[in-house]
């Protein structure tokens, strides 16, 4: 914790225009109970309450589930407060006053902790509750809805038992919707409910108000360590002892007629960025009703009613009034907070009631657009634009949609919950998308609705279907937060899980089958459909050129191909930091000569299969220095253990054999001679420089020969860097630099060209990093190799990680995957050693990363930290890494 | 070099009385130039001559092989000094002065470099020979061999086109061995050796003697980088730029006559170390037919005479006036020089010169003898006494011998030339030797004699056994100082190499075949004898007892079976450091079990396989900790990936799973799920320890319940430290040591018994050695595995690193496996940071090493400079370690 109180206070009142806490004090009353403070000092209209802080979350799992001895007392003046600005008295048999129970943590974790409303009734007061409102029927609903719930979050009594119960009176009494019961109809149901649970637990339902209160608190707090939160917890690297708050307030009710309602209102478009106001609102409604998505909400305003061609009347229409409140309300907090707000209100009898503000989650095409405006507006700095776009979640943006001239077969429709298109293969859980993704496969989660317990398969899935549930069900929330492509809603089509298909009319689809979702349009399509490129312009490129003048790391791609080339140049790398020699050598025509050199009996027979790659891997270079033409480009010479080239099985070993004319008994010898235990630990990279000269040679010759000719033709000087990969010591390095030194001299005194290269090292064994001083004597660059860094100062098998990884990640033994984000405490400290020593030798030594960190935003602002010059990523993650580029600066500056 | 000079100076002269240098001056002089000027300080009577320094060699090489400009003009300066003082004149027709030119390294290279005697007989001088000596004979013999040996060392001339041309003469004239032969015969043949090499090289054979000198002296300096002499500096940690110096020294001849002789003498027995004078010698012969062991030589002593059985009189009785100069010199040398003397002296007409001294090879018991009793004469100290034995060596003293009670076919007979006893299969070449001992084979290299080219297979070899040569033969020198047993000179042996076959009497062996030698008696043995473990006594007990006073480093053993520990006990070890688990599991009936554990379905299924290994590997423990009682046991829980239990075959598979009742297709998916890329980077460690706790949780089980019982059968309280593998961070640590002492806890309250114990962990991954710092919060001690931390921190599999380490360490790369000695710039600043930052975090860290490093000489040095606690080897190299630890802590001091 990082504020300091002279004096222990564990509860923070707010309401009724003035409130202890405010939005600054998210650590300790989270962010829903700071923003309740700071709209109550804003003078909007707060249910009154009060937060018990995340400092009792702390003290509550530090102390065996115990609270602070001070707390209970703290509560009893919070809640005298409450009722003073209420005008009820909480358990009282008059006026009653009830109760919301809510969790809240720092950071938004939509859906993963529990809430329990409507605390404080019980038989005694329950029909005073229905005098009170003037409506029996709403008060035994309250109190029928607050035993389910109760009695499902607190008293772990199974919901099915409920939902059962409900169902068979319904089918006794010839029912059909919850609206055809009356009041006596949820009062029975109520008293079927109390039975049920006293069955289950061998004591009546708790009719003491405040023992239902503490329950509920306890309740909240223990659903910080549910399993749902801590995967929620781990996928967006919350830290545990962050902990929650809980905010208690009184009720209000959208559902005591028809002069009520309750909604969830964006102060902007939050999938476009564009501002108008959007939102959804049920009449006579609680809250949970709209985002569980069951009954289909109605659109805010008439101009969204029109788009949506839907013929539910709009709140602007129906409540005119309380429209014009909100939208008064709109503008204040989004002027107060400075971004967009994603509100949710209730209207109790025509007064509207705020009852959270928080920034509103939004797809990054509308991130973009709103940060762009703002800035426009003035409401934010350049800076703070580029703090507000999160640069992992710029993913989204990056990768294809459909092909809007492709010919598409919509099977069925639904709403556009999350933008991006996905094709992949049918599955119906979550489990089963797990499943399949490990095994590689692109995957389609379809499912009636999702519920936090989907949140893996969500993860798993390269897109997500529901049934069920509108823009802001619990699917198309959470779809948009992971960039995954989601269209909720499409109520045409019926699942048959058990049966493993779904049917869209008569067409019938089955667990497998390939469907193409667009999330842009809300559209279900029938097999693969053709993508496009994502256009990067207006306010994506606007954003990406404040990101560029404000970061200081050069960004480069690792590119093998002409075509990797030029996709890179366009996402704006400003070089190739790796360049895969060996990935040419597997291209069809080529795998034959590789071969035919790996298998040579001696070194001429091998110079002779070398000479037929020469021109090959000239070709190679000569197209992508002309992709890169003026930029840097990085070459590592060859990595891989030779055995990798070589085919497996028996047949393919004969065929080889008959091709290059060689006896296959002898062929499967030298291949069975090349085996290796630990391949990653191998005879790779310069070692196979060393042992193999002449292969290193061809390809140094490949590559000076590209820069003659490419110069010869353009005029265009290149100015390659030759990498060495794999070095351990500064005499393997100079043994290769003398050699590629010598083909330089051939080639150039061949040619009677002038040539400028460099020669430089990965770093990329815990040897190198140590040897840095040395090793930088006479390399001119590094670049560091994360990723066989990481195996090797782990210990770690990336291929064999699977079989425990995630049981570190579980265990919480390791708080990331470090293949993903780099080990700053170990992997990190080899490379800051590496950077201090290295560059202690030679001043001008140039520095680079280009394992698959060189894209991960966290591992960017270490980069930054300890000053390498640049990094380098896949091509596709390029701006992701230009945007944490300007990130690191920023939070360095 | 260390020493530093106002003036060049190249060439440094001795003789008559004094010398410009001394004994001081190896690293200028080379030892035998170095010995020769003290030698003659001393007034002994040497040749005179002069070095040419070993800065020459540095400066040849470095300079495109140029000498100094300066080196004619002292070489013939110090030519003239020679010539006053030898009374001759140098190339002069009337009183030719000839010369030998000799290699001298710092180190002793024997046989390794080239040597060229008789230099500056011409066709004008060599007559003229004849007449000064009176043996014209003599004369053209003499000019014969010089034509050979200039021819074949400086010409490049094949020795085996003189050897043809001799046999030829001999066959043409009847005429049998080289006595036969006339002054006529040797003038004739000398004449056809002329022709040859002038038809060989299309120009006559340089009759000038200073373009002989230059060409002999530029042969040797070129002889410091051949093959040979590149190869024994490998094997023998020789620095290349260290260089040779060349000594040119005046003739001295022993084949003059009957009054002539040649012979070698140590002056104590080399093999034993007694206090006698051990050497041979032979009447009118070149020193080089000593050593070559074409002549069968005469004992110097009658005592050594009797003892042999020898009817070839000794010096004592056939030169007695020379033999009494000869004793005086040996008490001289030896008085001076504090150590065992190898003496080469040359009688000419019957004065006695000295032509070389040095320190003596010897066998390791010898040394131990000599060292001792050199102590007791006051010659040396305690310490001198220690460091005088090198620690590597011992090696030979630590292997079994044959036991005396088994019964013995001995097949033949020859001289005991090294000590031991081996058996293995026969092998005719070096490079078979070479072949099958990489196969993993025991193997006895036969040859007729042996020669420089032999020493790889010599190496590689458990034995050597050759039919000619006695005990200062090329084969009997070497393979002491390998520390091979060896039988030279076994005569009766006949060799077909070409047949693969050898012959005693009726006896046929054939290539492959197994044979016995016992190197302490001279036999040769049918088949496998029985063996018998080293008295580890007498001498040896002395010096150990003297080192362990002088060391601070403990020593313990890796060991698991009571067997091993028993042997570590008698070696002196102080406990066990390293005791792996896992070899426990591999013994016949428990495999069973181990393999069910495996391959079990779930948790419960694993816990019921481990209730049936729970009491074997409890009564492993209390074997050991008996076997230990009272001394500290350090037990690695389980750390191979479990797939190295598994069958690996088809057919072992579905025996498997027939026995333990499983579907046999099931038992093969469950196996190859185990399959791993890199099982080195695996799922090994610790990590079966946090994905499978209940193995690690029976592990620590059967150790408290051994502990518990032992104390209650013998009340001996045993301490055991319970080590962790493969730790990457302290969290893992923790959460296993949490699941340890739970089950300590569990074991101690349902025994009711107290219990001491600790947890600590291996160092064996770059990142454990960087967190140190965290992981020693909670460890109590450390151990590190240097294995894989070797092989993490280069980056190296040891099991794949034979395709390329051989071309490392042919190129220089590296210079030393970094397997055998800890690569201490690497590996080693990973070692010292994990100290460094351990003992800050706990000062009372316990530290260890548990890698094959732990009895490595110069590797036990860095443990003692970085303050370890103990060292845990090989049962078998305790007490290597232990004189080790005794060196380290005298170098340090």
């Amino acid at each position: 914790m990082k504020f300091k109180k002279s004096k222990a206070q564990w509860v923070y009142g707010f309401g009724g225009g003035h409130a202890d806490g405010n939005a600054g004090l998210k650590e300790l009353l989270g962010g829903k109970g700071a923003n309740l403070a700071e709209m109550s000092n804003l003078g909007l209209s707060v249910p009154p309450g009060f937060t018990i802080s995340t400092e009792v979350c702390v003290h509550y799992y530090a102390n065996g589930r115990a609270y602070p001895e001070t707390l209970k007392r703290e509560v009893q003046k919070a809640l005298s407060r409450v009722e003073k600005i209420a005008g009820g008295k909480f358990g009282h048999r008059k006026k009653p006053l009830l109760l919301s129970v809510r969790s809240g943590a720092q950071a938004s974790m939509p859906g993963m902790m529990d809430t329990v409303l409507n605390i404080g009734l019980n038989d005694e007061n329950v029909e005073r509750l229905g005098e009170l409102s003037k409506d029996r029927r709403f008060a035994w609903d309250s109190y029928r809805r607050f035993l389910q719930m109760y009695g499902d979050v607190v008293l772990d009594v199974p919901h099915y038992l409920f939902e059962d119960i409900l169902e068979l009176y319904k089918t006794e009494h010839g029912l059909n919707l919850d609206t055809d019961l009356a009041a006596e109809d949820w009062q029975a149901i109520a008293g079927a409910y109390k039975a049920r649970i006293e069955q289950e637990l061998g004591v009546p339902f708790p009719q003491d108000p405040e023992a239902q209160l503490w329950g509920a608190i306890g309740a909240v707090f223990d659903s910080w360590m549910n399993q749902r939160a801590i995967t929620y917890r781990r996928l967006h690297d919350i830290p545990e002892d962050w902990g929650t708050a809980v905010t208690v307030q009184a009720m209000v009710f959208g559902n005591m007629g028809e002069d009520c309602a309750t909604g969830v209102a964006f102060t902007r478009n939050p999938a476009t960025g564009e501002k108008d106001f959007y939102g959804e609102f049920l009449v006579n409604a609680q809250g949970e009703d709209v985002v569980a998505g069951i009954r289909t909400p109605q659109p805010m305003t008439e101009r969204a009613r029109l788009q949506a061609g839907s013929s539910a009347p709009s709140m602007e229409t129906t409540m005119p009034e309380v429209y014009a409140e909100l939208c008064d309300m709109r503008d204040r907090l989004e002027s107060h907070f400075r971004d967009m707000q994603d509100i949710e209100f209730t209207v109790q009898r025509k007064k509207l009631w705020v009852l959270q503000t928080r920034n509103g989650k939004r797809t990054m095409s509308a991130a973009l657009k709103i940060a762009v405006d703002m800035t426009e507006e003035g409401l934010i700095t350049h800076e703070e634009a580029i703090r507000r776009i999160d640069p992992a979640a710029l993913d989204q943006m990056l990768h294809p949609t459909l092909d809007p001239d492709a010919e598409q077969t919509v099977l069925a429709s639904g709403l556009p919950a999350s933008p991006g298109a996905a094709t992949g293969r049918i599955v119906f859980t979550a489990a089963e998308a797990e499943t399949e993704a490990a095994r590689g496969a692109s995957v389609i989660l379809v499912r009636v609705e999702t519920s936090p317990e989907d949140i893996h398969g969500m993860h798993a899935a390269a897109g997500i279907l529901t049934t069920r549930g509108g823009l802001t069900s619990h699917a198309a929330v959470v779809a948009r937060g992971m960039g995954r492509p989601c269209v909720s809603g499409a109520g045409d089509i019926r699942i048959n899980e058990e049966a493993g298909e779904m049917r869209i009319g008569d067409c019938v689809l089955k667990r497998g089958d390939v469907l193409t979702i667009d999330g842009a349009k809300g559209n279900v399509l029938l097999g693969e459909v053709p993508m496009r490129q994502p256009e990067l312009s207006g306010d994506f490129a606007i954003v990406m050129d404040w990101a560029d003048r404000v970061r200081r790391l050069g960004v480069r791609a690792n590119a093998e191909t002409p075509q990797d080339a030029e996709v890179a140049r366009r996402f704006g790398a400003e070089g190739i930091g790796l360049c895969r020699t060996e990935h040419m050598f597997f291209e069809g025509s080529r795998i034959l000569a590789v071969r035919e050199m790996i298998l040579a009996d001696g070194t001429e027979a091998r110079r002779a299969a070398l000479a037929k790659l020469l021109p090959m891997q000239r070709d190679d270079f000569v197209e992508i220095f002309r992709a890169m033409a003026g930029l840097p480009v990085t070459i590592r010479l060859l990595d891989p253990p030779l055995h990798e080239f070589l085919p497996k099985t028996d047949a393919e070993m004969q065929d080889l054999a008959a091709k290059l004319g060689f006896d296959a008994g002898e062929v499967k010898v030298r291949i069975e001679r090349l085996h290796e235990m630990n391949p990653m630990l191998g005879h790779r990279g310069c070692r196979l420089g060393i042992t193999y000269p002449e292969i290193y040679e061809m390809q140094a010759r490949a590559i000076f020969e590209a820069v003659v000719a490419l110069a010869e033709k353009t005029g265009e000087a290149v100015v390659p860097e030759i990498m060495i990969p794999l070095v351990t010591s500064r005499k393997e390095f100079d043994f290769l630099k003398e050699l590629i030194e010598r083909v330089a001299g051939e080639v150039l005194s061949a040619e009677g060209e002038k040539l400028a290269y460099q020669i430089g090292t990965m770093i990329e064994l815990p040897r190198a990093a140590l040897r840095a001083a040395e090793i930088a004597k006479s390399a001119e660059f590094f670049s560091f190799g994360t990723n066989d860094l990481t195996q090797t100062t782990f210990g770690i098998s990336r291929d064999d990680a699977g079989g425990f990884l995630k049981s570190y990640l579980e265990k919480k033994l390791i708080e990331k995957d470090p293949f993903a984000t780099l080990d700053i405490d170990g992997v990190g400290e080899l490379v800051r050693i590496a950077v201090e020593r290295g560059r202690a030798a030679r001043g001008d030594l140039h520095l680079g990363i280009c394992g698959e960190h060189g894209g991960d935003p966290a591992s960017i602002a270490f980069c930054e930290e300890i000053g390498l010059d640049y990094v380098s990523c896949s091509p596709y993650r390029v701006p992701i890494a230009r945007l944490a580029a300007a990130h690191a600066a920023l939070k360095k500056a």
